[in-house]
């Protein structure tokens, strides 16, 4: 082998331009391929409800019955490009669905959860079963499992979609598949896997080897009940009050493999120290209004507002009321970042 | 809330038209975001040694010294739009090391592996003990360990990068630090891991808490003794022969947490059975001769080839001759696709 | 060596008599080493509690101020050679706090766990936390966790202690510490864990690494609603009914490393199948009253009374009521079997 | 319910002789029930090989074919009453295999080990396999796992067995099943397991889902490299030297879920610092002479030699010769400790 390359020898120009015939590309020009720390390239965000709630109802009047199926409103983060993405790694969408309105049987590697925001007593079946769905459930429709929904009340029904999308479909693992039949059987009463696993309890009759949670709705009487019990007690982190994660009674984790999801109070007037994470997450507003500052930016949010915070911006919430507390759900990908050993966090300076 | 949007009452074009302001797209015309399986934007694609090692020479003359340190031509795969990656979710180059040459230390959150081409007595530096290169080597720089490298032979060295750059970038999680150390410090003897835990023996004395292998280098002479072992007993899969995983021997898992190397040897004139999985790969052939078909695609290839294939593409190897053994190391993303769930898997009709 | 003993050429007797003094014996002169399965020593018994409380509260009367503090009477299987054992691997026992009393703060290796019989508003402090005692509730005092005991009521206190102590014991690893201080230090509110983990929900800001469950008092409330949620829709085993596991939300598993607590419910008129497992368990009777057959032999029991199921002995159970539920607590040394391989089931043949 | 007992009102003498007849006894009069640290009654102690090696030797003139299968002379503990135990959970024996012999295939929950003391050439048969056993070769006859063995060389075998049989019979969980077949079928070569988990390098098409090693011998050609390639190198624990875990090349951990096995060099003159812990081992002597000073006494000890450190006694070990490196197996209940959340341990003054 020549070990001795002379410089100079070969003119630079043609070597370079006669590269791209080898499909290889030389790293030593390739700035940035390995960057410092993370630059999000999504936004901190806020979608206000209020203008998004009438744009679904306007499409209400602009869509045929087929496409009422998916009338959901995408998120779409400014920074991604048009990206259907609210972070780079998370998807979110506000679905309608009017009374009488049924979706179809379906099911994608994707996994999915559904928080309600309006309406009360429409279904999403999943895996034989039904869950009832009330405003502040937290409803799972998993990795490949069977899904439908309808609309059995007498109004309308909205709720946030959580997916990782992004995510699957960077990593090229997605797949769908449509059900023959409109709906899936039911082979157990409504809302039955919430019962049978209370959190406290588990039935030992019951094997379960998927790596998500076997309750697929959690109510939410007893998520705010959860949060009164604590609220008085001044437990809670420094960054994010009463941070609570929803819990998969079969292993103590997060209740999908690739999504985690929150609920989190914060007290009245409560300012959280900032800190960032390479976690990336949205937030929606259960009840309560104020702002979070997210990478300098100040997302002021209110009631049912959905806002995005990217990885490894930096963050920190304030509750803009002095009398009521705030309370956020969130969903984040930090199930992702932890299980491939990426997850990292520090403390920051606050920005406000 | 107006539950029965009357057709027609809304202009759709208008509609539609001012969505964008709200950073909101509508779901029901975005068709293929949840497509039936997975499509990969990556070809299958071989790149043949004798071309780029003819062009890796040509770049010692071309760059200067700084630039030496990072002499690597990446394998840019003709499918990726200009990505630096042989998959979507891997990056894969060549780097060659001239006598003398050092790289300072560095660390990045991306996790990386070596596989030594050709060339003797260079080392990498990990975690504070250097292993020794040898062709046929694995050598492992995981996720934040520092690393250099340096070429102390007097021949040159060229070896196999395989990173997970693609994957890390995408779900924005890569950080980057630069010692101020040319060097980093060495605190164990040469190759001190691989006799610390021979993977049948581990020391009790030793703590363990980072996801990947405590061992850096894997052995050739080891490797290949290993196959021999097996070459005549007739065991292995009918899609893969003897295919071996290169093991954390404080988990029993892959090596690296989104990485898993491997090491495969197809008996003379095999033609193994076709299978597709979401996982992508990278192959390098060790030793011999022969083509995988990939999605539809004859890959012919040679000693020190490359070649990838796509995730959820069909594959089949052959073994091109009928007297000698081929050898292929590999290297994939399956650990991460397992990790998130999304790992499938299925036999397929053999394409030839 | 010489490889050819010849036959007579030793004296059988004097051979065997003076093995002794080398400290060995003859294997093939000990028959019963490896039976063919368990025999439990063990024997099936129930324990009547109106028996039992009339002899506690004679208790009261001849045991002076200091022996108050642990004025429990231990059940002690017939079987056992008068061992403190309810089962080969658990220990049972009844103890009786009067108003006024208390116990100093100790620990133990060893795990043990409280099942409420009798008695409103007693404590047991845990970890720097009271669990205040109602009826039916579950308490744990862990594996060396801190705990003491006090009766703040105007009325006696009866429960069930359960522990592992004859396992433990027998494996030579249990320790005791007593503190000097007579109570521990309160740094939480009273039930403050059971609040911090729903179950359906975890803090993100605690840390646990203990092998139990952070939550200390499972209180019969929330108990008996999951039995009443279940009670009607006909789910449950054959061989046990409805058989619940109270359950760490850290893991998902059993409460403490050793020791596994169920609350069951057996619908009217229920006679389940036969089964068999080398786990052991004692029973308790939370109401109702029926029968178990085990080992062939009938055990009539009634509200609060505690019977013993001799591992691997074939049982049944009948609830005696035609109309109303029969509700059945029990611990088990399954997490230790399971830990080990131990762990075998096999169903059986009715004995009745 | 009498909340007062009036002292004196109940004649204590009758109380107490009445309590047997309820099968419960008081706990305020049981004391040691809860000790405050371990107290084996095991105890120290050695087991001279030229002696044992003597007696089972004469053993083959006093038995017949039959008895001969089980040619084992237990080591008996002196401090544990008879019980075939040379720990309290470990039970340890000396087999002698003379040439043409041959053991049935037969099975049992408990776990078990071999260590070749002396001799070349025979075999054990394991899920389907025959391990070739040579001096220093660590055989595994795990939970359950068929094994027949027999010796077709020309000269006798003697290999140290090791069991948790003390433990499993304690636990009553212990089954025995034997073969109708003399020998069990051999369905892969002579040592194929090792050959398939090089350690590592684990083969991608065999699933595991035994709680013990895939591999059923460990070669002692490969044990003695590893020490040779760390006894140079200064590593090792204060308290053991150069301690090596065999391991579950599926796990990580060791080799059955109840025994560890280790492989130990002292150093030329080494003393090592005192500890103890709640697991015990026995030890045996593979090369070397010394002393360990176990709980007070000091074991002097030879090749061949075996010896028992009682669980929670303090020990230290000492290499007798300045010259020569000291080998020893052992083989430790540690993984039970570890696995109930029982291991504890704690450095010690040194006892000479």
């Amino acid at each position: 082998m020549a070990v001795k390359p002379v410089p100079g020898a070969v003119d630079a120009q043609a070597f370079y331009a006669g590269l791209d015939r080898f499909n290889v590309r030389p790293l030593w020009r390739q700035p940035g391929l390995l960057p410092d720390e993370p630059q999000s390239k999504a936004s901190p965000h806020v979608w206000r409800y209020q203008e998004l709630r009438e744009q679904l109802l306007r499409a209400g009047a602009v869509i045929d019955a087929e496409e009422a199926e998916r009338r959901v409103l995408m998120l779409v983060n400014p920074g991604l490009d048009g990206l259907a993405a609210a972070t780079a790694n998370l998807y979110a969408g506000l679905q309608l669905v009017l009374p009488g309105e049924v979706a179809p049987a379906h099911r994608h590697a994707a996994s999915a959860l559904r928080f309600v925001i309006e309406g009360s007593g429409a279904y999403t079946a999943v895996n034989g079963e039904r869950q009832i769905m009330e405003p502040g459930d937290l409803v799972l429709t998993p990795n490949w499992a069977w899904h439908d929904h309808g609309n059995e009340s007498d109004g309308p029904m909205i709720w946030l979609d959580g997916l990782d999308l992004p995510m699957i479909n960077s990593l090229e693992a997605n797949f769908f598949d449509r059900s023959s039949e409109s709906s899936q059987e039911l082979t157990r009463p409504d809302n039955a896997s919430r019962h049978l696993y209370t959190g406290r309890l588990s039935p030992t009759w019951e094997t379960w080897s998927e790596p998500y949670s076997p309750v697929f709705g959690y109510p939410w009487a007893e998520t705010e009940r959860a949060l009164d019990d604590l609220a008085a007690t001044g437990v809670g982190s420094a960054t994010d009050g009463v941070l609570l994660e929803y819990i998969n009674p079969r292993t103590g984790g997060p209740v999908l493999p690739t999504l985690g999801c929150r609920i989190q109070s914060l007290s009245p007037g409560r300012h959280t120290a900032a800190h960032r994470h390479t976690a990336s997450a949205v937030y929606h507003v259960v009840r309560g209004r104020g702002a979070s500052v997210v990478g300098g930016e100040t997302l002021e949010w209110r009631q049912h507002d959905t806002f995005a915070v990217p990885g490894w911006a930096v963050h920190e919430h304030v509750n803009g009321s002095d009398d009521d507390v705030a309370v956020l759900f969130s969903f984040t990908d930090e199930p992702v970042l932890r299980a491939l050993g990426y997850l990292r966090e520090e403390t920051a300076e606050r920005q406000t």
